[in-house]
């Protein structure tokens, strides 16, 4: 294939591409214009920006991914969860509305840049496969649960700090419930009811009006610029913001961001780079599990590697923009995905709009009121509070369902960052644990077959003079001293004892903690006169110890091909 | 048996006990106190804190060992590696010399105290098992490669900030090397020789020159006392503290140390808690080490979790003492079974000579060379600098050999408690990798039997239109996305497949993350007309399967007994 195709998957979809494929496009890039023009603004003041950063967040990063992508409807952007842990993580070094915040934001932008580029020049990206299920799911539930609240103070007019937990939150609001401004809390639940009544009821209703269902459908997703045009108009008509103190976003420059304004900070680089690993981590997480998902309904599949490369230059794109960390968001790519997005010229098309808003409508969002913003973060993030998971989790396993309500409640309690990363340290840990303790299974012969299972799920015949025990784990530093107490714990019940057989057959490999355990095992065992041997090493686990002198070391001690060998050969 | 005896190892120890035996402890308690009263010194000193606190570390600790712990002839009391950790936390916290120092140090020990108990306590002893085998072993050389550089300060008679890294050290000592007192070295130089014999050479010379073995073996063992007179002698005898400035151990106080002295400071508790925790950890794993080696040579066994509660309670000694936390040490331990101690009253001899030099000979130790101290730490922590084990790991598993050489290398660069924390961080990690790349196996038929192996290493027979893989690791969120790859690599290559059957003999577990590819990996070979079967799916894998709808999920695919049974039904 030429260079340019295998680079560049959209130059590939191009080869095949139609008038058709373009009108779905077409439609397909407007609507997600439409949602993104007040997502963006939204996401943006929830990272502690000004809204137009979110804007500035939708256009060449867009572009960038348009290129380069291996996804044709992911919708990348300014999404909710990165936006958060933007929010919180500048947070801690820079105050709101001051430079030094958007700089480090977007040297944020930079850094997960090069994060992702990194991972994936040193072919790391499989570091994302330990962020758990369990992880993600209770992460994601806490994180949207953490979001949703914090739009409280949009609803209320209240002045509550970002940085208070969800139980402080509600306790402020239950003491200065007097203080809530009811107009305002009016506004954000009229916006709520437009963005539900169009997702939900809109077209149903146009169809039952004789609407086509082609024109019906985009209209039902276009909720969010009905609920601006239905905020600001009340702001404007009965002048709520002076009459009424509804919160407006105000005025917002014209114009593009500039480029290249970044100040590279790297005394700020060490305090951040954790943060942007971890946002790397779980954009890269949320665009390629959401890219999968819309693949596979094509039949197709997207490349992991080529994500990271097109996430990390749409990052760098962000940080050129001036603004900060972007990713592949859930909503906006199956809205994406539903209404037809054939190619990346969708997402083109949706950069443009932005553009072309940034350029000329910004003077219509002086009256847009907060709390309508709010609405539309609140309906965005609802559908990622998602309990199901922890119900089906906990039937199947119960580790990963603790797992997931830890990470639930550890980032309600410690916030998005350490919150993540005990829940990564709990799955690995419990993982160890399991590890640690291994199952090993007295085995026996079934029938007169070759086969030997546990003795306490199967009817099987044992021999008094050779014990065969299965150990179910590779042997390492972590579990070695468990098996050898349990070896010898099971040759001290039985006197009659001359021959212990080891099963390898799940062993797959074995370290230097283990090897050692196992010489002292040989001698231990020698001393009460019995002999160790091996079963159905495999290839790798014998080539290991061929390295060693481990095979002299057994002495009479022999290591058999299978256990039906191993038994026929031993047992009186 | 009596909960007395079960309690106290040495009230039954005490059942058979004979004249023999005591006059064996007797000897091998005198012995170890004479090694003991110069380590302790020479110990507290490495650990930052006046010299009579080694002393006081060696009276109440080793009386509560002696009553609780279960090995005969483990020496506890200040031990070389402790004292380097306990002197590098609290460093940080307060400065040398001063009373908030040595009330630090007290604290520690009640906190290394609590959490050994704890440790029982909750039954998570098995912790210590996941500082590897290679962790400890760069571990314990690179401790004791900085013990001996840190003597080099006694030696010279220069100053030398304890902070510094080794090269350092060395950087400075060749910048003011014109400025090394000559004196100095040569009495610690001399100490060193008369170490070195007496340990070497006398047991041999006096042997040759017809003194009987049993009295010759234990003076090759007074080396330490040897050293002390001899260095003592030459300071009083030439005048070598006033002429020619040679730093002397001066005043220590006599008498008894103050019981119930220690200020509790809960606000230092936090900060000590992760050292505590380090100090617990390597103190027991070095006393359980040592314990089990001098147990198995009497065939005897010592028990891990009536080890916990000893050392737990003799550090509570060591807090009531008012001094630093105490450990199972390899030398004096070793001295202590070679000198024939029987029981644990070897160790209560040692603590009563101890108590006694502290009311009686202190004012012995005026003149006794800071040069001498530094030579006997310097002899003890030699034998500790292992490099043989590194060859011997790098010839059975390359990951534990670099785990070794890495753990070295960051102990010495970053300090004891990150370096180990560290270490333990990448043995985990590469454990980690290591299973979220499993080893999977094609496997085919071996001549006629029902077994199957890897295509690769044994010669069979394969199938057209089935294909059986062996999958060598349980299923989890870290690897479960490699495997899937893989089965669909190895489907995309075979045009003619039907079924493809998972062995899963190896499958130890399955968690929610792999159970959801596992049920994405049947829809999408199904997409491809292949069935996916699973066969020898182990007791509680099966378990678990069944307690969700997978089973039903897996369509027109079965789950086998074994893969011969599987390969019969399938393959055309």
């Amino acid at each position: 294939m030429h260079p340019l195709l295998t680079t560049f998957p959209l130059a590939q979809w191009l080869q095949h591409y139609q008038r058709s494929s373009f009108i779905s496009d077409l439609l397909a890039g407007v609507i997600v214009a439409i949602m993104l023009v007040p997502q963006g603004m939204a996401y943006a003041f929830l990272a502690g920006l000004p809204p137009q950063y979110g804007l500035y967040a939708s256009i060449l990063p867009l572009m960038v991914y348009a290129l380069l992508g291996s996804s044709r409807s992911l919708a990348v952007g300014p999404v909710a969860i990165v936006s958060l842990m933007v929010g919180s993580t500048i947070g801690q070094f820079a105050d709101q509305g001051t430079d030094a915040y958007i700089n480090a934001a977007v040297n944020l932008s930079l850094l997960v840049g090069i994060v992702l580029l990194l991972l994936r020049a040193l072919r790391l990206g499989s570091i994302v496969n330990f962020i758990s299920h369990s992880v993600t799911a209770g992460f994601t539930s806490a994180a949207a649960l953490m979001i949703a609240v914090s739009q409280i103070k949009y609803f209320s007019g209240l002045n509550i700090p970002r940085e208070l937990h969800i139980w402080e939150v509600f306790d402020l609001l239950a003491s200065q419930i007097h203080e809530i401004n009811p107009v305002t809390l009016l506004v954000g639940l009229t916006s709520l009811l437009v963005l539900w009544f169009t997702k939900d009821k809109l077209c149903c209703l146009l169809e039952s009006m004789g609407v086509p269902a082609r024109a019906a459908q985009p209209m039902s997703k276009a909720g969010p610029m009905f609920a601006l045009i239905t905020g600001s108009l009340m702001v404007w008509g009965w002048q709520l913001d002076s009459s009424a103190d509804v919160s407006t976003v105000g005025t917002i420059p014209t114009g593009l961001p500039n480029l290249f304004a970044i100040r590279i900070e790297f005394t700020l680089w060490q305090d951040l780079f954790v943060p942007a690993l971890l946002i790397s981590l779980i954009g890269f997480l949320e665009s390629v599990s959401v890219g999968t998902v819309l693949a596979s309904k094509r039949r197709e599949r997207i490349d992991p590697n080529r994500e990271l490369i097109a996430l990390g230059v749409a990052n760098l794109g962000a940080a050129i923009s001036g603004t900060y960390p972007v990713a592949g968001g859930f909503g906006r790519s199956m809205i994406n995905h539903s209404a037809g997005a054939q190619t990346t010229i969708a997402s083109l098309i949706s950069a443009l709009l932005v553009l072309l808003s940034l350029l000329f409508l910004t003077p219509l969002f002086y009256y847009l009121p907060k709390a309508t913003l709010g609405a539309v973060i609140v309906m965005a993030v609802i559908p990622l509070i998602d309990f199901s998971s922890f119900r089906q989790c906990w039937q199947f396993n119960k580790a990963d369902a603790l797992t997931l309500l830890a990470t639930f409640v550890l980032v309600l309690a410690l916030g998005v960052e350490l919150g993540i990363l005990s829940g990564i340290g709990i799955s690995i840990a419990l993982l160890l644990y399991r590890s640690s303790q291994p199952h090993i299974a007295v085995v026996g012969r079934v029938g007169n077959s070759e086969h030997f299972r546990n003795i306490a799920r199967h009817d099987v015949t044992t021999y008094a003079d050779t014990l065969a025990l299965r150990v179910d784990e590779s042997l390492y530093f972590a579990n070695t001293r468990y098996v050898e107490e349990f070896v010898l714990a099971q040759c001290a019940e039985q006197k009659s004892l001359r021959h212990v057989v080891l099963i390898f057959n799940a062993v797959n490999f074995i370290d230097a903690s283990a090897l050692e355990t196992l010489e002292n095992l040989v001698l231990k065992l020698r001393d009460e006169q019995i002999t160790l041997h091996l079963a159905e090493v495999k290839g790798p686990v014998m080539d290991q110890l061929l390295n060693t002198s481990f095979i002299e070391h057994l002495g009479d001690g022999q290591v058999f091909f299978t256990t039906d060998q191993a038994m026929r050969a031993l047992s009186g």
